[in-house]
């Protein structure tokens, strides 16, 4: 359905819809038992829940695309993937509970080693520590190219986020990272070699590198620095204006706070593990959220891990977390995932992500066994696109009025 | 997904899709046993491989959409048959592996008889057969109109190809085919009677039509022709720039290597029977192309018929040869039909078409009995438009980056 047109139909209930994100949560069979991580799970509460749901799977974005973070959550929160990106710098910043403004430009940053004759030979500089890498990100921070603010944070490691903010400033500028070793790093060119904005971007960025050169000449590793990943700050349009509602995210993971900040959402402190995001979940249930998402991250860790047992037994975690989920009586229960990331390829993937959906007023998948893959491949809800996620909880919630006479 | 986020994602790997299409696969139940000629032929190959790949089903268009060739290829090839349509002309030129070029227009054409008064007695001059039709295309291969390059050439039987060569020319120009006896061919009109182009193309055919009809007088059979599908070349993207594959066709009909040229395939002689499309395929495989189009059509023929059994007795034949395709190991593989063609509609269809891929990581729908619509119908891929297809392929291949950060 055209966001105009959801945004004409939707109406704001007191009805709450929770959306549990399970990272990474759709996987693969293992050849030896025939059985994906969902499936070798000890998951009675799921199994249970399963068979008083409406059961799905879904496209995060296509078929046959494999997601990122960004696009995986986006789908999820209303908005057409393909029609909204974030670019790698934007999530970096998010990432760090940085707030972008309308006029920031950020990328992502990392130290690398370069030998005497710039050549890099190590993109990682040692994977840096944080002690280490945040007193060198302090003094790029002091750098001044004159009319753009230049801010300059550290992440974690050797990585860090430059944020450009100024006005007439564009994202369309390469990236200066080769992603190979044995050659210099690149110099920032625009996409178009005669649009304003990137050319007098690019001319910002090269002379940061350059500055930032002179200061890193000393250091022992990181004694040079790439840049990739550009992205200007994405006006999305929020769920309070697109879809009356008022959201709330709960997600341990700054990155998730702050995709979720991106589209409208106030994002809550959540603690370390899943348990204090649960607990500040059932802390804030009754201060008037209509919409709240709660982030679960140990799936795709242990996926991205290639570590079967270990994304077998983080299912089973949040499992254990159900009942309580469940206490707050939450009028719409959606447990699914961003995207999958199968143990077997340590990876994300396009596989289609298992779906629940439970509520009153659902029309229920009865005979399903239980949660995995294969129940939800022959669930009643089919194979969809993620992006209708919350037009279906929203309708379940009763928050969209007819479509037509 | 859109082409030109695809192009972004895809990158060249050594890997090999290869992707049957049994053109007309899709059936109906006969109502005598309940079963259609998927579930009555005796599959054992595809049974198995059933059972180690992920089922769907496709629509070639769109639901309830009928394709004709055309459509239904361009779809399995990766391109959206609504955005791209080849007209009935070309189909003809390059399905006698004639090269059109940019300034062509081509319609396919039928001698006819017509009795002394011009009417149309029999639609295909009793079918005439190619020894004798070709002398007379020869003939009309001499006429000229001024300012035009004319060529004929002869398909088979009563069929035969007009291009019309040379700037300025249009394909809006309507059928001289009445489709029905009892009447005699029509004039050739302009889409629009004040386009320029359209109204000196139709002059150009009824010119070569007056002058077609006095070569043609004397003759027994043949004494008359018609036009129809008036098509301009398309300018398709080919698979090399959409998709980075080196793409590779193997059919035994020239239709299908021609639509296949059109997206940039290579096409190679493929003898006349399956068995020598498949020995062609296996001398191919090592040359570096890394996606294989490898057509089957004895399906439609025998749907096309009417002819239940027949249609059984293909899909048994294309059983058989399963097990010397799959001992060329592809990477990817993808069974499939263009569009259904049901023996008892004797006509193609808008019925849902079975779908398979198999992949070492796919997600496998190991409880399927074997490939039917029916169990397809129940497949983990669901219901899928067919332009997603090679999506799909690429995924599994390892042949598409991840979208967003």
């Amino acid at each position: 359905m055209r966001p105009e047109v959801l945004r004409e139909l939707s109406r704001v209930t007191d009805s709450r819809i929770l959306l549990c994100v399970l990272d990474g949560l759709g996987g693969l069979a293992r050849p030896e038992t025939g059985r994906s991580e969902l499936e070798e799970a000890d998951t009675p509460n799921l199994d249970i829940l399963a068979r008083r749901s409406a059961l799905g799977l879904t496209h995060p974005v296509g078929p046959g695309i494999t997601p990122g973070s960004g696009p995986g959550h986006l789908a999820l929160f209303g908005f057409d993937p393909e029609e909204y990106n974030i670019g790698r710098g934007v999530l970096e910043a998010t990432g760090i509970d940085f707030d972008l403004g309308p006029h920031d430009v950020a990328a992502r940053g990392n130290f690398c080693t370069v030998d005497a004759d710039g050549r890099i030979t190590d993109r990682r500089a040692g994977r840096i520590a944080t002690e280490l890498s945040a007193p060198i990100v302090a003094r790029l921070n002091e750098i001044r190219v004159d009319g753009v603010e230049i801010i300059v944070r550290p992440v974690k490691d050797h990585r860090f986020v430059l944020i450009l903010r100024g006005e007439g400033l564009s994202d369309r500028v390469r990236d200066t990272d080769p992603q190979a070793v044995g050659v210099g790093p690149l110099p920032a060119q625009p996409y178009v070699p005669d649009d304003e904005a990137s050319v007098r971007t690019a001319t910002v960025v090269n002379r940061f590198a350059a500055e930032a050169a002179k200061l890193l000449a000393g250091e022992p590793q990181a004694n040079m620095m790439t840049l990739r990943g550009f992205a200007a700050y994405p006006n999305l349009p929020s769920m309070q204006d697109l879809y009356k509602l008022d959201p709330a995210a709960f997600a341990v993971y700054p990155m998730y706070r702050g995709l979720a900040k991106l589209v409208g959402m106030r994002a809550y402190a959540s603690g370390h593990a899943f348990a204090d995001s649960v607990a500040a979940l059932g802390e804030h249930w009754d201060s008037g959220h209509t919409f709240f998402f709660l982030h679960f991250k140990p799936t795709d860790a242990a996926g991205e891990d290639g570590d079967f047992e270990r994304k077998v037994q983080a299912i089973e975690e949040f499992d254990s977390h159900l009942e309580g989920i469940l206490d707050l009586k939450p009028d719409v229960l959606v447990v699914t995932g961003d995207h999958s990331t199968p143990a077997l390829m340590a990876a994300h993937s396009w596989h289609p992500v298992p779906f629940l959906l439970h509520s009153d007023n659902v029309r229920v998948d009865d005979r399903a066994e239980g949660f995995s893959e294969t129940r939800c491949g022959a669930g009643s809800l089919g194979t969809f696109l993620a992006k209708d996620t919350l037009t279906l909880a929203m309708a379940h919630a009763g928050k969209l009025t007819k479509y037509g006479a």
